[in-house]
């Protein structure tokens, strides 16, 4: 199985699946080719939390603002799975969580020079373009991976292993006997505001309220637990603490974005 | 086959679908995954008008504004179908569709108490979360379902028959000699606003006028057979009347939305 | 495999998908299904710019704003390809491109009546609507095409060869020793203006400057090898000259869109 994961919209993610469907007949499966525009740490963030749903598969994730500069094109083993795009940071915390903090990253050999006709099974790749190496590279390499084997990757003439990579990690809240400062690690498509405050935090106290930066907020199990169009603080599918609105957008009512801190306080410390 | 469906839009579907790839490699469909946010009723309603094109085939459905209340999780036996989803009424009008009208409903049991790591293959599901049930309860139940058959679903330790659940039903017209009163059921990606009135009560008019909320609109059999830009009545593929405008935006142009009251007479009855 | 394209969004695609799916297990890969909406120029480009990427296939395509009038329904055979859709040119540009310039068009036969229950197929299709051809006559055709194969096309009792249908063409550029005078062909997801010039006019200048319609901007291999926000010349992913902001929106930073001309100059023949 080969999972594809882009910033492209459309139609451009259709080449990658062109050019796998010219070398492999695994299934393939889309993950979601709208993550936040040439925003590296945001998408990082999702690919960490969706990828790991799967069984063991060749990832494809092109998020790639670096594209035709001198970036590495890099595979990562990470357990039973691999993980194929630039080397800008963007695999590694699904990577790590995938490998349970082990991987292996290795570096995609390319060869100069034009590609005849659309034909675009030649490996190593070569560099048809300096703006699209979603079809030129990385869907190739996705699919050469998966025709090897992520158990064999050292063993290919394209690929080779290399031990300084783009790093990339999400910051660590600050928990102490006052209160928990966090950060908002990313807003999804039903506005629900996702902290990195971990749902232990908080979870003997549902039914009660926070202090969510200063100001008095229920903490529920669900959304439909307040009225509609009301705010509140929950645990969310993630795991981490989350700001939401029930059928609402919790990033515009609490007025957070990405990246933003946040002050989280169980309301009996204020005593 | 397994289809998909929900009101997530994106990235959270592809956690549903790693969840169903762990469990079976059968084929998996994406009918839509930005049915209208939190509208149980117009995702009803979509549901009911594509579904019935699929071969037998599982139907995971997942739009739930009560996701982690009490509201059951559910199976719905339809013909040769089965439908998963909450039990909001979602599923109704599309499995009596598909059922001829006989439907049979099963709960699907859930456990308490979270799922170490990402697998998600424990049956019966257990509650990993009290905000993603689509992930944790209904991706596993689907797959489940396609694993035992749609014929053994009773067979099954996790789900047992309930006779009560939440029904779902759209209203029907009112049609006498002076006209029809209907009932705006949705309004498509086209714009095109589509009733509750069956084509056939203009079926034999076509190339002439009717009466729309008093105004005169040609009746047609294609967009395209007026100049674009120009309102127009028509059958629209549902087989029910529509309120369209040619390479336009029919519920703009007649200033209608969905649940909205429209009277549509044919002009002859008039005199 | 069968590929489908189309403007129709969300969900008709999926009853298009439902009624192949009654008739073949093949591979269904989507290509998109927001090209321009019912803007059969654009869509054509899209078309040929990423169908040639994919192995010999079916290609069902429905771009369609004649739908119901008296436009043909055409399959057209294109080297190992086929393609599906409406005779209105949309095709044409992806065919000539798959079949090397070589191409043979099938008039689909239809016939009346209205189609019993949700069952689509009946061969040669039925004209269950005037509205939505894509589910009832493009994707039985699709699929017909793929069980009998692409060599097989002329022995079907519902195709027949014809001569003549709706042509398609890109305008050619003019390009003399002053510059080249272009055309606009579409405007991607991430803003870059794609012109009809191709990339070897400016092949040999790379890191230079260009003048576009008299203002100089840099000729870059890659968006990145200008700061972000700032504007660039580029050979795109489609071999054709481009223009681009680094990760901004070139259509803006340009003030063009399709079918616009743009004049591009070598500067040093303003010497």
């Amino acid at each position: 199985m080969i999972t594809l994961s882009s910033d492209f919209q459309s139609p451009y993610p259709a080449a990658m699946k062109g050019v796998i469907c010219q070398w492999t007949e695994t299934r393939l499966v889309d993950v979601a080719h709208d993550l936040p525009r040439q925003d590296v740490r945001t998408s990082a963030f999702w690919l960490r939390e969706m990828l790991p749903y799967f069984p063991p598969a060749v990832h494809l994730a092109v998020i790639d603002p670096g594209v035709g500069t001198d970036r590495a094109a890099i595979v990562v083993r990470a357990g039973e799975h691999a993980l194929v795009g630039p080397d800008n940071g963007v695999l590694v915390p699904a990577a790590r969580r995938l490998g349970d903090g082990a991987i292996e990253v290795f570096q995609i050999e390319t060869r100069e020079g034009s590609v005849e006709g659309t034909d675009r099974t030649a490996w190593p790749p070569r560099l048809a373009s300096s703006t699209f190496h979603g079809r030129d590279v990385f869907a190739p390499a996705a699919a050469r991976v998966h025709e090897i084997g992520v158990d064999d990757v050292e063993t290919d003439e394209g690929l080779h292993a290399i031990d300084s990579y783009e790093s990339l990690a999400f910051p660590d809240p600050t928990i102490s006997e006052g209160g928990a400062t966090g950060t908002i690690l990313a807003v999804d498509d039903f506005g629900n505001a996702i902290t990195n405050v971990p749902g232990e935090y908080v979870a003997d106290r549902f039914g009660g309220e926070l202090s969510v930066d200063g100001e008095s907020v229920p903490l529920r199990e669900s959304y439909a637990a307040v009225d509609p169009g009301q705010r509140l603080v929950t645990v969310g599918s993630h795991g981490n603490v989350e700001l939401a609105v029930n059928q609402g957008w919790g990033s515009d009512a609490f007025d957070v974005s990405s990246e933003d801190a946040v002050r989280i306080q169980c309301n009996d410390t204020r005593q």
